[in-house]
């Protein structure tokens, strides 16, 4: 395990601003509360690094787990197998262009699983696996569509069977069947969670049971999403979920009661560079909290965020009511500003905002900062 | 000058997806419109590099004018200087933390200008100035608020003057005054941006008439935005303007009549990764794509880009209707598709999308790849 990065003496008015602030303490509660849900539902918990994209933050979500996680580009598999975790779900519907990627991924240590739904890419998969040498074979999940309509066959769909056999190939595995609940988001109350998350569930245990009918060993069954992660009633039959913004939470996570306000744990450190009688603007806009909107269907006046000061305390009635490129427009304020002053800005969306930015400046309550953590971005590194 | 960084043998069928593609000719094309436009004008062209963020396209831009830029972070000005840009305005207000790095920036060699409308941000400047030694004085332009509402005091505001006897201190030189017509985004017509563009000139040129009275010289006035540049009437005492986007053009802008979409020079190469009866998934989601919806008040069936094909020509009706963080849902495309097809996105607002990636792969019409452009993103370069 490496040791965190240390600043030295830093505290949250040394940052430079833009910055992502991540509360250690809120992370390990987020975390734990996770752990508790998926040791109740009986369930391993392979949590998705997709959101905070580094390897400190998935060595907190993984403790007292087997250590298995899902990523959600090949570029995070490869920095995380370098940062010690063999065991990675990439949990994208792989392009066949990726192929080679993903063997040498397994020729290098990992223990990857990749995912599919089409026939093309199961026969390209088995032609490039049997034309090489792994140490272990490639796992591959097909995809289930619970009702998301995004990836997926249906779990009755007929075609199933055929495309598990394909997958039976020499240097292939089939791993079993992967869905995801991402309609979860669109659901007003947590019943309305509970019950996709029974749609969920089921639709992957139907689509193993008919893989297992037809002689193929099924063993991952593997669901998703922090709305219905939270929120199940059981997960019957059901090997693992991935969910993965819970780590941090932000603004639609909690219009979609995955967890209360207090317990947000990454925001953006900004700074105060204009004041104005009806507005300040801060050096935080539409780059450094990104342009999702999402959160704004929970309620009025969140705009592109939640105001809260340098130590964290929420500014009621404060917001970012627009943001341009590297302007953020604050309304609501209850105080008088200078240029200079701090705020700190909770996200509507931490996946898009976080990913603007390096990597994180980590505080335990306080402004104190104890080490920064980096985050791995993108699809390709340049150099 | 250094070589573009050519990239071998390579087209745009074995480029990893998602990415960005730059058509130098229409990057040409668009640069040499605009450079026509501020000789018809009589006023100096300083590029806006907030969009491109990069030194090779600075180079295109800047061909023909006097080498002067604009940029949106000081970690791009600290990049261009680098790249041999001295002349360089940093056209966002300064945060009084980011004194030192503008101060460092001139003792590097840059002829910098900063920006400001903040009595107590003119005070830090010109005490943080007078207790250091420059080879020449730190720039500061006055920022007016043309009607735009962002920064920037009322071209009448009585502290206009004060402002800038504050600023006339050792070190320090009074530039002139800024302003821009952000508001102009807001048009239907090229009549009401020509309208909005004399406000913007009006505003700009009675606050250096005030300023000039009061004895100052006021040798820059400074007028920007890509709509008001392409149809202002005229820019009688304006020198100088400092659009950004027009290289490369997007969505929106051709929605504002800035330019044709043909013209419209970076799309966002993506692989198809899922085929169904009634959508297409590709890898070029939120995240490549950006979350930004601005160009979607301009017509239907836009969603969050209009569909090329590999060889960059438009499929109509085809668009990105749906964004998850790395999944595009593409609708309406008039043709089947196969998993591993390439496909091209024009995007919505191009500066948001292209800073989600490290650089450009350049073309000249083709999909042969010419060489490979970086990218300066975000405000800290973490190792």
């Amino acid at each position: 395990m490496e040791p965190p990065r240390h600043t030295g003496a830093m505290d949250l008015k040394d940052v430079p601003t833009p910055a992502l602030v991540l509360d250690r303490s809120r992370l390990e509660t987020n975390t734990r509360f996770m752990a508790g849900r998926a040791a109740r539902l009986g369930v391993q918990l392979r949590p998705h690094m997709k959101t905070a994209k580094s390897a400190e933050v998935a060595r907190v979500a993984t403790a007292g787990q087997n250590g298995g996680i899902t990523v959600s580009t090949l570029t995070e598999a490869r920095y995380f197998l370098a940062h010690g975790f063999t065991d990675i779900t990439y949990a994208v519907g792989l392009a066949p262009a990726r192929i080679e990627e993903a063997l040498a991924l397994v020729r290098d240590g990992a223990k990857l699983n990749v995912l599919t739904d089409n026939p093309a890419v199961a026969e390209a998969l088995a032609a490039r696996a049997a034309a090489t040498t792994l140490p272990r074979p490639l796992g591959v999940l097909i995809e289930i569509d619970c009702g998301d309509g995004r990836g997926g066959l249906q779990p009755d769909a007929p075609e199933l069977t055929g495309l598990a056999g394909t997958l039976s190939a020499p240097n292939l595995q089939l791993a079993g069947v992967l869905t995801h609940a991402g309609h979860s988001y669109g659901c007003a109350g947590v019943e309305a969670i509970a019950l996709i998350a029974e749609q969920e569930r089921a639709a992957a245990v139907f689509a193993a049971g008919r893989l297992r009918e037809a002689g193929h060993a099924c063993e991952t069954v593997s669901v998703g999403s922090t709305p219905t992660a939270t929120h199940a009633h059981e997960l019957d039959g059901v090997s693992e979920m991935r969910p993965g913004v819970y780590m941090f939470g932000d603004l639609d996570q909690v219009g979609l009661n995955s967890l209360p306000l207090e317990r947000l744990a990454v925001s953006v450190l900004a700074s105060v560079i204009g004041v104005y009688p009806d507005r300040v603007l801060i050096d935080a806009g539409g780059l450094a909290l990104s342009k999702d909107a999402s959160a704004q269907r929970h309620g009025t006046d969140i705009g592109y965020g939640l105001v809260l000061n340098l130590q964290g305390e929420l500014l009621p009635g404060a917001y970012v009511a627009k943001a341009n490129q590297e302007h953020g427009f604050v309304k609501g304020m209850p105080q008088r500003l200078a240029p200079g002053d701090r705020l700190r800005v909770l996200p509507n969306h931490i996946c898009m905002t976080a990913a603007a930015h390096p990597g994180y400046y980590v505080v335990d309550g306080g402004i104190e900062v104890q080490a920064r953590w980096p985050r791995i971005n993108g699809w390709e590194q340049w150099s």
